[in-house]
């Protein structure tokens, strides 16, 4: 049976998604947590690889598992063998042509920023610790000229591959918060290597008053220097979404 | 000076608001940043004498202060002697009148619940974990019927002192979040030891069905049993109300 999980983890307490050879990656939590229960490996694939300290409360992945046990089953079962840190919100069968990442046709992360001097303890490891005056209205403007499709790479960091397509499409990019909170939500079909994270270091440069609103198009056009990548920390996989309804759903609101 | 605070805390790193002879109190580790700054004891006055384990976003506190620096200034040198767990969000000067707890009008408290088997990482330490079924109308109803002002004998953990006034009005008891997210807010002008946990623990006998919604009525007459404490690791002092405007305000959410 063709395995749909939905998943949320706390970053903070894994090596990213993808298996390391200490085993300390969220994928290896659940390919161990399947050997515990099967006795043998079962491969997961997941839909994002996130890296280490970035945070999920909606990250897709699905594996190939014997049947026998109902789908919804798996959820439990694989709990019961996991850490903590990482939970199987959901567990359901998918058609046998479902992949994680290849059936996903966008996602969506959000990275959070606390500008205020004072980081509230329930942030800590949450959001960038970023005491400076960022400019709402600005942000919002450059957020805006994010949208659409353009040449991304200029905001990846894998520069190792130059064949490589870095023609994104951002449906939404949005600004959201208040006072000291800046969440900035990107939506789109995909992202490239640390796309997000030097999409908000830029953002920030241009909401700061450092860079001019024109470094954009700069970088779209393949000239100027982005910003540097915003910590991993802040950022959140928040849902993933196939052609046929969304997974990976958030469920519910922290205070 | 008469100095307010604002100040938010994460109750899972302190044995409460008021001063332990270990000094692992929250009150403590502010009069020792108070010592640090001005060489002797400087006490300091909590609204709310949160149990260890309970957060506060919005904890307000007063304290007199050698004259000299700025009431703003206090912020940034407290935090700069304190460990993060704990949060000067505001220092401003206040009437030589003013009393954190004795000038306080109303306090809002709020306990988190999740009732999904599975408990979203980033819930850990946030909410109590209860994986049963809860009636959101029942809840509702039992709510309800708690607002107005009522004899919370019954509901107080403090059974030592007989003579002492045990009636209070709830202004609003509400319910919100949705699906397995339970957010109980109290907002009332004064509580009792623990009463907002045992207040907690009765609506969820009501709300789960193992108590009809009569036992408040034989509980505010001083009969029945109410239900067992909800755990402090889901409770929030979100705000503490004073006659002219509001002070503790909370600052932004978590995803």
């Amino acid at each position: 049976m063709n395995l749909r999980l939905q998943l949320a983890y706390d970053g903070s307490h894994f090596s990213g998604w993808q298996s390391q050879a200490d085993g300390s990656a969220v994928q290896d939590k659940l390919e161990a947590a399947f050997r515990t229960l099967v006795g043998h490996r079962i491969v997961v694939h997941g839909a994002g690889r996130t890296d280490a300290g970035v945070h999920a409360l909606g990250q897709v992945a699905h594996a190939e598992v014997p049947d026998g046990r109902p789908a919804a089953a798996w959820k439990a079962a694989l709990n019961g063998n996991l850490p903590r840190e990482v939970r199987v919100l959901a567990s359901t069968r998918a058609p046998k042509s479902f992949h994680a990442r290849f059936s996903a046709t966008g996602k969506v992360y959000r990275y959070r920023i606390w500008t205020d001097p004072a980081l509230p303890p329930h942030e800590i490891g949450r959001a960038w610790h970023l005491p400076i005056r960022l400019d709402r209205t600005r942000l919002r403007e450059a957020a805006r000229h994010l949208e659409g499709r353009h040449d991304f790479r200029r905001f990846s960091a894998n520069r190792g591959t130059p064949m490589e397509n870095t023609i994104r499409s951002l449906h939404h990019v949005r600004v959201r918060g208040s006072g000291s909170l800046f969440e900035l939500e990107f939506e789109g079909d995909g992202f490239l290597y640390r796309m997000v994270r030097i999409l908000t270091g830029t953002l920030v440069k241009i909401g700061s008053g450092q860079e001019p609103l024109t470094l954009l198009d700069q970088l779209f056009a393949g000239e100027g220097k982005p910003g540097r990548a915003a910590p991993a920390h802040g950022l959140w996989l928040v849902r993933v979404r196939y052609a046929h309804g969304t997974a990976g759903r958030r469920t519910g609101t922290i205070p």
